[in-house]
C-alpha cells in the first residue's frame, strides 16, 4: 500500500497533497514502473479520505501522464525516462546590468520632471477612470483608441500645419516599437538611407532587424543628395526639423530635392522623424515635409515620450493611405501596445490644451538651462579654447574643443571624475576628422553647481588655466 | 516694397504673420528669385512695426531657406524649384477597416468584463499616483520596473513552482511584442517548429518577421517528436499546458522527450507559452517544462492581457541566463514598452492577492459559461449529430459535426445569420481530414439566449430536426 502523509491543517487541499506525494514517489522511482496502484476505494479507506479526493488526485496524475489506466484493471505507474529535477532552488541569477550614476550626467536626456504637471495628469487619469465605462477594459483597435487618434490629428493640424485623417494614424508603445513594425511593413527588400552622423539607436534598430542600410554623410543642409542618389536606397530616414546631434534644420530647397528624389522612382518613401520639433527656443519649427508632399510619399513619426514624459510610452506614425491599406491587409493582427487608460488620459491632456501649455513651460525651462551652461562656459578659461555650436533648439548643444586628446581618452578621463558625456564621433558610422573633439552637452537636467564642477574638471584635464 | 497685411488683433504674433506672408509670396513667385528684400529698418518703418519683429521674421525665413543673406548687402529671395502645395485640405482618408459585430460571437475571446474588479484596479492606480514620487515619470529600465519583476517572480514561485530571478524577466507590451524581440535575439539563422494546428497569430508573426518555420503536426500528446527531430529546427514553440485549439495537455513523458531533444544539440531552445494555464476548471495546470529543465534551455512566456484584461497590455518572458546576457549586450537599447503607472499598479494587484482572487472568480465564471453552452447543445436535436471535444480548461471547446458541408460553407452560412465562428481547419497549416467539420466554440461571453439562437440556426443550416 502507498505511504502518504496528509496534513489536514494545510491550506493545500487533500487531493493536491495526495497527487504531489504519488507524483514524487513515481519520479524518485519508489513506485516501480508498471506497478498497479491501489483502487480508489481501497486507498480512500486506507487514508480515511473520500473516494472523490482519490479520484481527483488520480485524474490529475493521469492528465499529466504520471500514471496510465487499463480498462477494468485500474491505474498503473508510468515509466519516466531520464527525469532529473533541480536539486533545491537554483542559485539566484543576478545580471551584471546596472544603471550607473554620475555626479554630472550630460549624456542622458534627464527629463525635467519638476515641470511635469503630475497633479493634472493624475486628475485626468482619475477622470478617465470615473467617466469611462467598462469599454476601458475592452480590446483596443489595432491602431489605437479613436479619441486619441482624433486628438492627434487635430494637434497636427493646429501646430504642424498637417492635414491628417485619424484613420492614417497608428499609435504604439514608443517610436522604436513603431520602427520595428514599419520595417516589417516595408518588407525585406527595402534599403534604408540614414544620416551620418545620426541617432545611434536608429542604426542599432536597423541592425538588430537585419535590414540593409547605408549611412549617408550630411552637409550643412542635411543628408547629401548626390550620395543618396547613388546609394541604391529606396527609403530615407531623416529628422529635417532638428538633426541629431548636429542640430541642423533642413532648408526648403533640400526638402524639395528630397521630394523630387522620392517621386523619381516607384517604391520610395521618406521617414520624417519630427521627434523634438516642439522644442525650438527662437522662432518656430519649419513645416514638416509631410505638409508639402502632394504624392503621399512621407511617413511621419513623433512621440509623446519626449514631449510628455519618458514613462509615458506613446508614439505614433502617420502612414500614407497606400501603406495604411497594406498594414490593414497584412499586419492588423498585431494588437495595439498601449493600454486604453493612458490613451484616454493623453487624449484629454491634448484636448484640454495641457500639452500646449506644458510644451511652452518646457521651452522656457530649456532656454534657461541652456543659458546656465553657456554662461558657465563663458565664465571659464575654457572659452578661449573651445567653440559652442548651438542652434537654440532641443536639449543639447555641441562644444568643439581645441585639444589633441582622443575622444576615447577625453570621455574616459571625464568618467573618472564622475562626469558622463558623449562625443559627436560616437554618433558617426564613418569617422570624420571635422567631427573630432566635439562634446555633446545635454543640458536638460544640469544645475549651476554641476556646470561649475564640469568646467573645473575639463579645464584641469585639458590643462587650461587663465 | 512688400505688400503685407498684418492683423494686430490676431492671436498669431506679428512676426509669424510677416513670415507667413513673405513665405507665401516666395512660394507663389510673387517675389522674384534673387530679388533684394527691403532692409529690416525700412520694412519696420513701412509697416509700422518694430525692427525686432522684422528681424525675427527674416531669421525664420533664413532658417528654413526661403531667403539667403549676403554680407553687407542684405537678404535675397531664394529660388525654389518645383514647389507645389496641396490645393486646399486633402480629402479625408477613411479606411475600409471596421470591426464587425454579430448577434453571436463565438470567435473573439470577449473578456468577461463584468468580473473585472474595476474599482480595485482604479483604487490601486490612485494609490500608485499618490504614493509614488516623481520617479513614476522617470525612465523605466529596459526590462521593466524592478517591483513588478519581483512580484512576477514571487507569483511564478507560488503558483507555477518556478524558481526565477527578477533579473531574468523582461516585461513588454504584449506577447506579440516580446515574440518580435525574441526573434531578433535568437538571430536570423534560427528555425522555428510550431504546432499544427496551432495559434494562427504565432504563424503570422514568424511570417511577417521573415524567419523560417516548420508547422509540425501534433498527436494526442503534443508536437510529434519524430517529425520535430527530422525538421532541422532548433527552436520549438509550444503550449504544453493547454494546446490551442485542441486543448491537449502534454504529458510528462513527452515533456521529458522535449528536454532530451533540446539537450541533444547546441543552440536549441523551447519557447513555452503558458498563456492560459491559470484557467483549468478541474484540477490544476501541470508544472511548466521550465520547472523541470535543469540546463536552462526553456524560454517561458506569459501574459496579463489574458489573466487581467485585454486593455492591460503587459506580458513577460523569462530568459535563460545566457540569453539574458546576450539581450543585455545587444538589445537593451530598446526602451521598455509599458508605462510605469501600469507596472506599479499591476505589481500591487499581484502583491495584495487580487490577481489570485480574480483568477478564481474567472474560473468559476468560465465553468458556468461552459456549462451553459454544453447544456444548450445537449437540449438541442444537434446533439445526436455532433460530438463535444472538451478539456475543462481555457475558454473554448470543440464541436465536431456530422456533416458533408465544407468548413467555408458552414462559416459563411452562419455569418449570414449573424453568427461568427471559426473552424479548426482555419488553424491548420496542412489540411487534415480528421480536423474537418469541427467548430471552435469560445463561450466566454455567451448568453443563454445567444446559445439558444445559435443552436436553432445551426440545426436549420444542417437540416437537423428532432
Amino acid at each position: 500500500m502507498l505511504t502518504v502523509n496528509l496534513d489536514r491543517n494545510s491550506p493545500t487541499s487533500l487531493y493536491l497533497q495526495l497527487y504531489e506525494s504519488v507524483k514524487n514517489q513515481i519520479i524518485r522511482k519508489e513506485l516501480a514502473p508498471d506497478s498497479l496502484l491501489p483502487s480508489k476505494r481501497t486507498l480512500a479507506m486506507h487514508l480515511g479520505i473520500s473516494v472523490k479526493t482519490v479520484e481527483n488526485a488520480y485524474a490529475q496524475l493521469l492528465l499529466e501522464g504520471y500514471i496510465y489506466s487499463k480498462e477494468k484493471r485500474g491505474f498503473f505507474v508510468n515509466t519516466l525516462e531520464d527525469y532529473r529535477t533541480r536539486k533545491g532552488p537554483a542559485p539566484a541569477y543576478v545580471s551584471h546590468y546596472k544603471e550607473d550614476s554620475y555626479l554630472v550626467d550630460l549624456k542622458s536626456n534627464k527629463h525635467a520632471l519638476s515641470e511635469f504637471p503630475v497633479s493634472t495628469w493624475c486628475r485626468l487619469m482619475r477622470e478617465t477612470l470615473s467617466y469611462q465605462d467598462a469599454s476601458l477594459f475592452d480590446t483596443v483597435p489595432f491602431h489605437g483608441v479613436a479619441r486619441l487618434r482624433v486628438a492627434i490629428a487635430q494637434y497636427l493640424h493646429d501646430f504642424r500645419g498637417m492635414d491628417v485623417s485619424p484613420d492614417q494614424i497608428i499609435v504604439g508603445a514608443g517610436t522604436e516599437y513603431l520602427y520595428t513594425r514599419l520595417i516589417q511593413l516595408l518588407g525585406p527588400d527595402a534599403r534604408y538611407a540614414i544620416e551620418d552622423p545620426g541617432y545611434n539607436r536608429i542604426r542599432a534598430i536597423y541592425k538588430s532587424n537585419g535590414v540593409s542600410y547605408a549611412a549617408i554623410p550630411v552637409d550643412s543642409d542635411g543628408i547629401r543628395m548626390d550620395l543618396l542618389a547613388d546609394s541604391g536606397c529606396n527609403i530615407v530616414h531623416i529628422s529635417p526639423a532638428h538633426h541629431f546631434p548636429l542640430g541642423l534644420v533642413t532648408p526648403i530647397n533640400r526638402r524639395l530635392e528630397l521630394l523630387q528624389w522620392v517621386n523619381s522612382a516607384p517604391g520610395r518613401y521618406i521617414i520624417e522623424d519630427d521627434y523634438d520639433s516642439e522644442y525650438r527656443y527662437r522662432g518656430i519649427a519649419a513645416a514638416p515635409i509631410y505638409s508639402i508632399d502632394i504624392r503621399s510619399k512621407v511617413i511621419y513619426m513623433n512621440t509623446f515620450s519626449k514631449s510628455v514624459a519618458p514613462a509615458v510610452r506613446i508614439s505614433y506614425m502617420v502612414l500614407p493611405e497606400i501603406l495604411m491599406e497594406k498594414y490593414i491587409a497584412t499586419m492588423n493582427f498585431y494588437s495595439c501596445t498601449v493600454s486604453s487608460f493612458e490613451q484616454y488620459t493623453l487624449a484629454s491632456f491634448i484636448e484640454k490644451g495641457h500639452l500646449e501649455r506644458y510644451i511652452n513651460r518646457m521651452k522656457r525651462r530649456g532656454a534657461a538651462q541652456r543659458d546656465l551652461l553657456l554662461h558657465a562656459i563663458e565664465q571659464s578659461p575654457l572659452s578661449a579654447h573651445a567653440r559652442v555650436l548651438d542652434d537654440t533648439a532641443g536639449s543639447h548643444f555641441l562644444l568643439k574643443l581645441d585639444t589633441r586628446m582622443t575622444d576615447a581618452e577625453l570621455t574616459t578621463r571625464l568618467k573618472e571624475r564622475q562626469i558622463l558625456v558623449s562625443c559627436l564621433s560616437e554618433f558617426c558610422e564613418h569617422s570624420m576628422p571635422e567631427y573630432a573633439s566635439t562634446l555633446i552637452l545635454n543640458y536638460s537636467g544640469i544645475t549651476e553647481k554641476q556646470a561649475k564642477y564640469f568646467m573645473e574638471q575639463i579645464c584641469d584635464i585639458l590643462s587650461v588655466s587663465r
